[in-house]
Order: structure tokens, then sequence, then C-alpha cells
């Protein structure tokens, strides 16, 4: 007798990025949901007599991939979307970012540009986040009330800041958000030290400790820049990552994001610790900050993950589009047109940003047992016809306005381009209301 | 007396490309349209009084641009979009490329593939394609029965195809399409020898004599990579652009598409001889081609226009996801953040595009005289707001599915999404034609 089951899609494509296929998409099959994780992926032609679903969805023209995890953010930077650009990061940050934030960052802030910021990525296909910002609290609470799955970053930076005084009310502060979210779901919290130049030893240690005592991963800005690897020299006479593993930080609960200075040794270093790598390729191209060398860090079996960083210095928080940049940056960078083919581009905006969140049990795949984060991406439009492979249309032309629908948890939170549980036109309300305050001051 | 018109546009901004404006853009602004081309562009606030129009159009939260210039395509190798990624340059070409060329290619799959390629230049907000491929007759058609603008190339190279039996009947048939369309108001042909390792000396003398009687550009692929050097320095002893410079080729006449390969010697001679040269970042990157040095270029007052090369190597033709890539590679490459600031993107792929292509007089800016060739851009939308500058949210956050409304010779073309002369239905079902029969061949 057929199960009963709350929900069963039939895809045209699924690509499950399972690494246990022996293909990279399956034609068409069908995902089954039940209590919010997937039951099973099988061919459509199967599923009569195995299930009987609440809800049949019929995607006849529509590939299902994980739902994009992106492993880099500032939410609620998105309100400075386009503020600032073309000019470096040390004008960018001195003279535009950071007199900005001292000035307009606060509670309110951070929800309505969180709010913006997640509404941005349910509707370009993302459905986890990993974020590092002042008031992760308020970035925690809105992603739950969003049901979106994220990281939020418990932020130490030597400086105070309008979310914290001191170093000890960053940590407090903190851990009161990591505790709040412990048994939640959805959320996690990781500590999130701003970057070497920005953080002391004795911080670095305290979190060292406690992120090992408590079981979550680090999430930190690192050889970002020549100038931050200058500035290492000059006040502790190594470079970051140096100063980094001799603080005992270098291990698998680390994100190091960007990377893009890297030498040989290093990357040696990087793959014996298993340290994971973030790569930023839109915000490093437009900062002029580097290249990281991708194709090398795949090669010393290195999980490479992808993040936007956030909207000031991108200016989207599209992960379509930064697979795309990946794809194509590497092979430009190696000068070989074989780095980083597609399906390594969709593994890294997926299941490889789970294992550098450490949540690759729970998402990242499209697998019996993982929780039902999926997006779908409608493949029916001039730009993408005719599609030979999904993979490669998917990663080279399909963009934002393709996804159609995304589940998190086995709960839609798209449905046809519409959010379910937020409101759009008060998001773009709240952004307007920010740029006004903001140029007007 | 106000003057009666055809259309009025009352837009948020515009975004004219003029060179004459003290601004980049223009808020509250109206552009008018009399006959086909742009009467005015003035303030809202004082259209009333000057001008009655029979329809007048109110884009609230939009943006209008002169129209995007594909500077170089071979637009009916759509039907190849995504057959073959992830591959070397000879391998994608001598494995995948020529074979499927050589046995599919002939009047039919160009007029079908052209339509697809079309179809998608209107919808994503280009007005004008300048294109080299085989039965450029056939493109002309397409597009003029389109009410698209387009420069075609009569192709000339060495070997025989589906198009043309030899030497001679390449330039007869090429000839003839020139003939037939030299009063054309949107199309005007080219000439379009391959490259320099496909087409020999005397063929690119004649076509030299030839272009200049005609008064015709020349579209040809320049330096794209290594192996194109080293095949010139084997065959001919001497780089190509040597050779052409000898040929009396590099002329402002000369259109080099790709140019990832040039000494600054070559960048002197290319800017002494006043030849333009056309910039392909996606296609570059993807076939690992090189770098195109555009900084350095932009630095020798070498005019740079901006193509999308083939969706077979994209595997888009979405010239503002090139303009984002062009403005951050070029930032990555010359490792300078204000490099190819966001307005210069949009004038490589607008003004620029225009004049390598002789018809600057005619199209790529929003002035008094011009053809009213205009694309309107919906801004607000989740990803693109709150809006600071307008031209840095094209170039960094737009996406083609933002792409309102597009006027050619002020023919609307495009309406609310819709295409107004095309059937989009019957191109997508042409183009899984094609599909079906090439991959079950």
């Amino acid at each position: 007798m057929p199960k009963a089951v709350n929900t069963i899609i039939n895809a045209r494509w699924i690509i499950p990025v399972s690494g246990q296929n022996q293909t990279d998409y399956l034609q068409h099959h069908s995902l089954v949901i039940q209590q919010g994780r997937i039951e099973a992926v099988l061919p459509t032609a199967t599923v009569d007599g195995n299930y009987t679903a609440e809800e049949t969805i019929d995607l006849t023209d529509h590939a299902l991939i994980p739902g994009l995890i992106n492993s880099h953010t500032h939410a609620s930077m998105s309100l400075f979307r386009g503020l600032a650009d073309d000019l470096t990061l040390m004008d960018w940050l001195n003279n535009h970012i950071w007199p900005a934030e001292s000035k307009w960052v606060n509670a309110e802030f951070v929800k309505d540009g969180t709010r913006l910021a997640i509404a941005e990525m349910i509707k370009s296909g993302t459905t986890c986040f990993n974020d590092m910002y002042f008031f992760p609290d308020i970035s925690a609470q809105v992603a739950a009330s969003s049901n979106m799955r994220a990281t939020v970053g418990m932020i130490v930076i030597d400086f105070p800041s309008n979310w914290a005084a001191d170093q000890n009310d960053y940590f407090d502060k903190g851990l009161q958000v990591h505790d709040q979210y412990k048994d939640h779901p959805l959320i996690q919290a990781s500590f999130a030290p701003h970057a070497p130049y920005s953080v002391s030893d004795e911080p670095l240690q305290r979190i060292q400790m406690l992120a090992a005592e408590l079981d979550v991963p680090i999430h930190m800005h690192v050889h970002e820049t020549v100038d931050e690897i200058n500035i290492g020299m000059e006040n502790q006479q190594c470079r970051p990552i140096e100063r980094l593993h001799k603080l005992g930080l270098l291990s698998p609960s680390l994100m190091a994001i960007h990377m893009t200075q890297l030498t040989p040794d290093e990357i040696q270093l990087v793959s014996e610790t298993g340290t994971q790598v973030v790569h930023c390729p839109q915000s490093n191209l437009k900062l002029a900050s580097g290249f990281c060398p991708v194709d090398k860090l795949v090669e010393n079996n290195i999980n490479v993950a992808l993040g936007t960083d956030s909207a000031a210095s991108n200016n989207n928080l599209d992960m379509l589009n930064e697979m795309q940049t990946a794809a194509l940056l590497a092979k430009g960078v190696s000068a070989n047109a074989e780095s980083l083919p597609a399906i390594q581009a969709l593994r890294m905006a997926t299941i490889n940003g789970a294992k550098a969140l450490g949540i690759d049990n729970e998402t990242g795949s499209l697998e019996a047992g993982k929780s039902a984060d999926i997006t779908a991406i409608d493949m029916k439009r001039i730009g993408t016809e005719p599609v030979y492979n999904p993979v490669s249309q998917i990663v080279y032309a399909s963009q934002s306005a393709d996804i159609s629908d995304v589940w998190i948890a086995g709960k839609q939170v798209l449905k046809k381009r519409q959010l379910t549980l937020m409101d759009e036109k008060d998001i773009i309300e709240k952004a307007r209301y920010w740029q006004k305050r903001i140029v007007s001051a």
C-alpha cells in the first residue's frame, strides 16, 4: 500500500549533488517530502503505488537543486547596496562604509536590512546564509521568523560599536545569542572574529577555546588583501595565517573567508589542518583584492564554499550569479578551461557550504533523510533554451528571476515567485525609507 | 502651442551616455519620440506646454538607457547553447563545435537560431548586434523582419562550408548581401574575415581594398589566444597584428575582437591606427583564452566595445551580465578597484559599440536627433533596492528579467516583457526541435 506523505514534486530534472550518483542529473524524477524531510528521490514513473501525497506539484520545465548556501554575508548591509562603488578597499571602508555604519547601524537598521537580504536570498534560491554583523540577535530573529536557515556570527572586534561597548560585551552578547538558539532547528551561532587586523590575540585565544567547548564554527575574513598581509608583517612580524596557526585556529572549525593571498606552503597548511575556505569572487574582483586560487585549493582537497559577501561590495546576494562568476573566473585565473566545471561550482554553492558550516548531515544535497531545503529553477526561457545539460545552463545562463519555488525544511517560502512569509512591498518601502534618511543626512 | 509627437516616456531616471552631461544620470526626465527619432530629453515637469503625444508612458520606477549594442556575436549558434562546456578551446572547437557546424548549419538552422538569439537579445535590452556567421543573408532577413538593428558579416574563411564553396563564392555571396541591404535603415554589412589563422593574405588584401571602396567595417577575431600567436609565428614568422598591419588592415574600420594577447608596442600600434577593440570577457574566461587589458586600452584612448560572443561559449547573449563581468574583471586584472567604473562599462555596451560599427551618428546614446533605440529597466525589485546610483545598480545588480520595454527606431519591440513582433512559443519549440535532432544523431 502506498505511503501517505506531505508533498511530491515531479520535476523535469533533479540535480542531487549527492556525490553518490553516476550522473550529475536525473531526468523525470520526483522528490518526496514528509514532515520537513526528504523521504525519497525516485523516477516519476515509479511514484504511483509507492506514495500518495496531500499535495503534488508538477514542475515540467524545471530543475530541482539543493537550496543554495551563501557562505559569507553581512546581510543587513543590503541597505547600503550601491552607496559607494568603484573605489579602492581602503577609501571604500574608511570614507564610506565605516562612517555610514557608525552613524546608522542599530537594531532597527539590522532588522530592516536583514529582511531585505533574506527576501532577496529566498527569491534567488538561497536557503541558508552564514552571516557576520552587529546585532546578530536581530539577524537570528528575522531569519527564524522568515523560516530561513542561518548561521549568525557572534561578532568580535577590537573597537566598540553600536552593538557592544568592549570585548567582554561582544562575548557576553554573542553567547546570549548562542544560548538562545542552541536547540533551534534552523538557526545556529558561530564565532565571528572580524579579521586578523581588527582582532587581537587574547580574544582570538578565547574564541579558540570557547568554539571547541561549544562545538561551533568560527567565521573570519582571512588573507583578503595584500594590505592585510603587510599589516600582519608589521604588527606581528608574520603573515596572518601563521599567526592564526600559532593561536590554534586553523582547523575544520575555521571558515577562512576570501583567501586571495596564499603561498604554496600556506595552501599545504590549510589542507593539512582541514581549514575551510569561502570564496567570494565578485567582492574580491570589485574591491580588487586579488584572486583566490580556487583551482589549487581544490587540487589540494581543501573544501571551498561560496559566498557573495555583502551587497555593499557586490552589489547583489545572488548565488546563481556568483556561481557563474566563480566558474568563469577560475578558468581565466588558472588558464585552464577545464577548471571548476559547472557541477563543481554548484557543489561549492551547496554541499561544500554545508560542510563548512558543519551542517552537511542536515542540508546541502537532495538525499533521503536530509531537510527538504530545495530550489526549483524554471528552465523554459528564451535565454536558457535549448537545454543540453541543465547543470551548465544553471551555472552559465540561468538568472535569479528563473527561480520559481523554494522550500526550507519542507515549508514553501517561495511559491511561483511570491514570498509566502514576507511582505515584499513593505520590505521595499523600508529600504527606500533608509535610503532617504542616509542620503539626506 | 505644444508640438504633437508620437510618444512621450516619463522615466524615474534617464542615463543618456551622451558624454555632454555633467552628471551620469538625469532624474525625473522624459524622452520624446517623433517619427522613430529622439526629439528631446527634458525634465518631466517641462513636458506639458512643449509637447502633446499620441501615447504617454509612465515608467515611474525605471531607468532608460540607450539600447545595448552587442559588438560580437555568432547569433544562430544559440542552438548550440550548452552543447559542450568546460573544455579547452581546441577540444571544444575540433571535437564539438566544428563537427556540429559542418553537420547541422544550413539556412534553416541559421533562421531558427538567429530568431532565438534576437528574441533573447531584445528581452535583455539589446537593440543592435554585430554578427559573424555563415548564411548572413538569412541573419539579415531575420533581423530586418524583427525590426532589429544589425551588422551582418560577409564571412570569409579559407575552407568551404555549407554556405560557400570557395573564396570567390564567399565574396560573391557576401557582396550580394551588402548590395541588398545597402540602403536599409537597420541593417548594414561588414566584412568578416574569420581569424588570422583561418584567412590567408590574398583574401585579406582583397577585403582591405573592398572595405575602403564600399566604406564598410571589418569584423575579425584577433589575438584571441596564445595558440593563435604561436601559429602566426610559425606560419608567417610574425605575430598576427604585425601581419594585419603590413596588409593595411589596422585602421578605424577594423573591429579586432578579443585581443587578449597584447604587448605594450601592440597597444601603442592599435592606438595610433585607431583600430577598434571588442572585449568579450565571459567568452575569454570560459575558454581560458586570456585577459584583455581593458584598463590599458582605455588609458591609450582606444575605443573598446563589448560583446558576448556566441551562446555556445558564454552561455548567454545578456549584455547586462556581460557589463557586470567586464566591470568586475577589469578591477581584478588591473588590481585597481577604480578601473572601469560602472558608467564606463555602460559606455562600452552602448556608444563605444556604435563607434566601432561606424553608426554613432545614428545610435548609441539618448540624444535628440538619434534613432529612438531605447531600453527601459525596472529598478523596483528586492535585489536592486534601494537605488543610490542607478548606473551602479544596472551594472552590478540588475538582470535581464528587469528589462521591461525596448524600442528600436521608435518601434516598441518589447512591451512589459512581451515581444511584440516575435512568437516566443514558436521560437522555443524550434530550439527544442533542433536540440532533439542534434542529440539523437
